[in-house]
């Protein structure tokens, strides 16, 4: 069977693009991982590479690039809008098929025990890596960036969780973890009052009592004038999409108010699509080795 | 893009071990194609072996192995239950991914000319690949079978589409074809009166009246007490499974019935369940390259 992570590093260049495909070159190797996309934004000054692959082939990739990175980016020098504090700034993993979570927390200590080693570089774990729970949220640890760092990494609390107690002279420091893949599922409604989309976000997210992997918020959509229950599904092995679905629609229901459509943004594993067509098909017993491309993705 | 297809090539070989092995030998080469499932029947004499790859993977894996199968089967010594004409009976090809049904019948063709040519055999096509109406029919080309096709081949209207018009010493004749695949899906009623079943089947399928691609028959499961519509989508690219599902459970309605569940029984592709969790979720311009997993067979 074939095990498969994502992972989604994001690199402190977005305006040099001899730089951005050194920076890639790791990745266009063949049988290592597959690129499923890398996009540099000038304004953020960042490049953020989308990787499918085996837990060797993104080891090994990944540090190879990471490599390239910090002996390319000098972090004194970099100017961006987006947060960052080091060279290879943040690097998720997670599981897409036949793994688990642990999984990816172990490939990403994996890789931060041996980044660590051989760049002298600190090394933070996020998320489902963190250590601690202060740790889990990425915007904690990156809080104060490159240039708050260099004091803030002396605190013991602030200690790296693998390499020095010292900031990299030119690449800073890296944050590495694991967290499940998002999936962004918007759902259209066939009104254009802001206040039902904002009102129905509430009722189905997590932190206002609704589903415990989604987040929402409401959304106008002013070409099409209508709104948005815009929604991260934050696991989708948990809280499916025909979850979100329904309770949208149920929400929905007390206004008066139709579903008109929904959308599915970016990436999604397949079996966030199978899970829905099990439940409305009321399908019992079903295996995904059923579905002949799965088979082919099993020597991988 | 992958270009996928399914081919399910039945040999008439069901009990020789030995001989069996070396049939699907050029199966198991790396990187040719993908051995999904081989079985052997005893009874019916017969091995039918399941395949998923590309097209020139399928057409040179396939040629190797009908070279073998005509080496070691005499249809002069061969008994079983299963109607045959030939060492290597019946070859279908069915698209699966990114390809289409002219794809299939091309690939057929190839084969058929090739195979004809290598073995001096004469070669029938069949279902999408057939030259006319009257040869679409598998039963129809093949009645009469090994025994009766002597004198069979020699009528105007039974002349091979390649090859000789005398069927070959000992390996007989062979069909070959492209058809769809087949996704067998079975729905639950929660009544154990078979009549029921048998009237919903009646109302959804092609034959009287239903869906253009669906077949059905009513079926009691006598350990479990209820009864069930069996159903066989010939064509789930253009009817899809939610159609049938839907169309079962209105019918079902009008006798009182509820749906208990769903079987989806053998292999499908992806597209079939994608299809019916797009029109569940009403998802509007999904695109099968969204799909995780869809990005890794890109290159196969």
């Amino acid at each position: 069977m074939a095990k498969l992570f994502e992972c989604i590093p994001n690199f402190s260049e977005g305006r040099d693009s001899d730089k951005i495909e050194k920076i890639v070159e790791p990745f266009h190797k063949d049988g290592e991982v597959k690129l499923l996309d890398y996009s540099a934004d000038k304004d953020h000054n960042r490049l953020v590479v989308t990787l499918l692959g085996g837990y060797d082939g993104l080891k090994y990739s990944v540090i190879e690039a990471m490599d390239i990175a910090i002996e390319l980016i000098d972090m004194n020098k970099h100017k961006g809008e987006h947060p960052r504090m080091g060279a290879v700034d943040v690097v998720p993993f997670t599981p897409v098929k036949n793994v688990e979570m642990k999984d990816a927390v172990k490939l990403a200590n994996e890789v931060a025990e041996k980044a660590a080693a051989k760049f002298n570089l600190p090394i933070y774990l996020y998320e489902e890596a963190a250590k601690t729970v202060k740790r889990k949220n990425l915007a904690d640890i990156r809080r104060g960036e490159y240039e708050g760092f260099k004091d803030k990494i002396k605190k013991e609390k602030w200690k790296p969780d693998y390499g020095p107690t010292k900031l990299h002279k030119t690449a800073g420091a890296t944050v590495i973890g694991a967290r499940m893949p998002l999936v962004a599922f918007n759902i259209n409604l066939a009104t254009s009052d802001i206040q039902t989309a904002n009102k129905i976000a509430k009722k189905i997210r997590n932190s206002n009592g609704g589903l415990r992997y989604v987040k929402a918020i409401g959304v106008s959509l002013k070409e099409k004038d209508i709104v948005q229950v815009s929604i991260n599904m934050t696991d989708y092995t948990q809280t499916s999409l025909y979850q979100s679905f329904e309770m949208v629609k149920f929400e929905a229901k007390r206004y008066g108010v139709n579903i008109s459509g929904s959308e599915i943004i970016g990436l999604l594993p397949a079996k966030a699509l199978f899970d829905s067509a099990e439940y409305y098909l009321r399908l019992k017993d079903f295996k995904e080795e059923q579905v002949m491309e799965n088979r082919l993705l099993e020597d991988l």
